[in-house]
């Protein structure tokens, strides 16, 4: 129907509704074709454009759209799965020079910011303003709200306060045709509608570019104490978390490290302290106002009754924050270690975290590749990390065939493919099985309800 | 394109996929023509079927769609803006009959019920387990946690804890052409596919009949200690309950009453001992553990510092209860007050509340209409109650146009026309401003992309 054009006449009308500083052609884009995902593939983009208002973006989409041209939104490509990876001839919209914070309103304990806005800088200004903002992917200080929003990312605090779905309350979106429209309200609660918001949260830039988004801020909470605990078995660490998850103290994290997870991040950051020789490490902390050391004291009985080995109490906020960051490290820390790596996000039901973490084992052996296993204990969600060497065949093959297997073993489980990093162009193939295809079908209606051109992140997320 | 049939052949066929006991026709049927709101429509039904399987709710959606008949879902019928209300020549599917808990998981803190299961039955099966679902409406006692999830019902706990929605992780639902899937997941987090959970969730029966619900639990709060402050000004009581939200000593209740409410719950219920004669009351309760005594004595201080006149804590489970009882009582009590009401649900920032306060009584001094508020406060989300005799076409014509006013006053502060109860039949006319027509044609494109026909639920919601 449309009269396509050559790509150099994009590119010309691009740099008519673009200043050239923000559009990058050609050998200059390769800085922007993948994110953190090891073992996925980008193609070459036809340009990567760095728009810098919502209206620069519904430019783009509306020329895009005209010209049947895929578009990939981008933000600081800290992702694990592959979502923001380039796509042969498209215009990866990069929007991390939206990174304004448009407002912080103490009153309805709300922030307003654009998409490109560092998670952590989004936290430091609600800090600022004796508010905050819990959900803190390990990413936080590199990657931006609106990959978050993208993917639903979770984060450590997730386990009390909820992930990044939980706190959009609205977003600003140019859709496919290249309109802008705002999605939900600036109020807690609102059901005129349909909640399209929920449905764009987690979406990966699959149905519309989300540029502004609205999130809901609560009062800045108590200093936080914390506890670490390490355990000679990984099903004692298993039965004392479930006693802390039932407890009405509840924590604000609960993590858990395997014994080369900790092996890892000490070799990785030589500040971190973390005991090693333990099979396992479970980190729980409280922030409740007022309860916070009397909550910790609580975890370290149950803990000490649980069979733990070397218990140590963090009560201040400098030796909590050590704990804490050292756990912050284990992706980095795994990649690192061995060169490269498939990160897994399986969730199961709590009551399987034993069944899954033993037939992680059972993978490792089979295929003779490395999988080291953290994450959120509280939430059932881990994050098994496959270990390989890029430059060894072999290695990448097994470290492929444990990835689906991990997966089949975790939706065998009652549980599912991701979590928080997404499906991207690495857990596609897991879909079929996991959803079923009635509900794939309905997905891909609900895909063209909003992209009846298929030109948004085409191939990712479905 | 099909073969429509007559309406006696239809019947024939429901009584072949359904007991004789579980349908009704004729004259019986207008027992469930409409819920609990005043000034509503309802149709002559060609049908109400009570379904005790999904199985069942499957077979007569595919003899419907065949013939193109529109269904109606329906639970308690407690809903307060028409959703439920029956449509001329409709099967009206009324799922109380599916009222099974299935599971109550104490390891997975999880509870699986079917729709027609009473919200107060669920909250007890998980109590019984040591166990929270935490949302609470006002009709909790009578509503069936179905239309809870149809409506994404809230309470008033969610202020501390969220609304339905933040609690159902995994849904079964019948399709308009008759097909049974599963959306979401039993686990805590998960971002495979879209999020469809979450768009079912709220959409009135619009979209699917969903028949079996799995919500998350939390562990059971500790008992509760609350404080009801007496206020001789609305402002006082805005400024007091302003510090409580900001501090972080988070209430679980953060209720408000103004003095027409206390004084009709007084005489609708002489159980009641709300303290009458104060311009406006405020309720704050907290659970959380270890804590509660000492949160209650702070908010104790914010209010009497903020001009409280009488002030009464409520430390023992029986007077607590009734204190949240008698607020229970705001829609009916001033329901009765007057022989019928219209009853909003406006929403707006925080910071607009007092706008919203002064705003009602213009509107309530122009009409020469009673309005009466209460709810929320710390959602933002109030309950307008206009009363009106319904024998006085004067009095229900300015009942109507006070209704309008109201919603416009709430979408012109930034809020919104629902905030829990549902758009139903009663507000829709208020969509097109509040939403803009650009996002009404996007739901109208994803309500076709579940329901192409538009059989399911036809005329409400959107």
């Amino acid at each position: 129907m449309t009269e396509t054009l050559s790509p150099q006449t994009i590119l010309e009308e691009l740099a008519g509704v673009l200043p050239q500083a923000q559009l990058v052609t050609g050998q200059a884009t390769e800085a922007y074709l993948t994110d953190q995902s090891d073992g996925t593939a980008a193609g070459e983009p036809l340009a990567v454009v760095f728009p810098k208002s919502t209206a620069e973006v519904a430019a783009i989409v509306t020329l895009a759209a005209a010209n049947g041209i895929p578009l990939v939104p981008q933000g600081a490509r800290t992702g694990l799965a592959g979502g923001a990876n380039s796509i042969t001839g498209a215009i990866v919209v990069n929007l991390t020079r939206m990174n304004r914070i448009v407002s912080v309103d103490t009153a309805d304990q709300t922030a307003t910011v654009e998409a490109g806005v560092r998670t952590y800088a989004l936290a430091r200004a609600a800090a600022a303003a004796g508010l905050f903002y819990p959900p803190d992917p390990g990413s936080w200080k590199g990657s931006t709200i609106g990959g978050n929003v993208a993917t639903n990312a979770g984060g450590m605090l997730c386990v009390k306060y909820g992930v990044t779905g939980n706190f959009v309350r609205r977003l600003t979106v140019v859709l496919a045709d290249g309109s802008i429209v705002h999605t939900g309200q600036r109020t807690i609660k609102g059901v005129a509608g349909y909640n399209l918001t929920a449905l764009l949260v987690g979406s990966e830039g699959t149905l519309g570019i989300i540029t502004e988004i609205t999130v809901g801020l609560l009062p800045a909470p108590a200093p936080a104490s914390g506890v670490s605990a390490t355990f000679s078995t990984t099903a004692e660490a298993l039965a004392a978390a479930a006693l802390i998850v039932t407890n009405n103290r509840r924590p604000s994290v609960l993590e858990f490290l395997d014994g080369s997870c900790i092996t890892a991040i000490n070799a990785f950051d030589p500040a971190s302290t973390l005991p090693e020789g333990a099979a396992a490490l479970l980190l729980v902390q409280s922030d409740a106002a007022g309860q916070a050391d009397d909550d910790v004291a609580e975890y370290a009985r149950i803990l000490e009754a649980g069979g733990a080995g070397e218990i140590v109490i963090a009560n201040d906020p400098a030796h909590l924050d050590q704990l804490m960051s050292a756990r912050r490290l284990l992706q980095p820390a795994l990649q690192a270690a061995r060169g490269a790596s498939l990160n897994e996000d399986v969730t199961v039901p709590r009551s399987q975290l034993q069944a899954l973490l033993s037939g992680l084992q059972e993978i490792s052996r089979e295929l003779l590749i490395p999988i080291s296993t953290g994450g959120h204990l509280g939430d059932g969600n881990l994050h098994p990390v496959i270990g390989f060497d890029p430059d060894l065949p072999a290695e990448v093959d097994a470290a492929h065939r444990a990835f689906k297997r991990v997966i089949q073993l975790a939706v065998t489980l009652g549980g599912s493919a991701s979590g928080e990093h997404g499906i991207g162009l690495l857990k596609q193939a897991h879909l079929d099985d996991e959803l079923g295809l009635a509900v794939r079908e309905l997905q891909r209606r609900v895909k063209l309800a909003f992209d009846p051109a298929s030109l948004l992140n085409p191939g990712k997320k479905l």
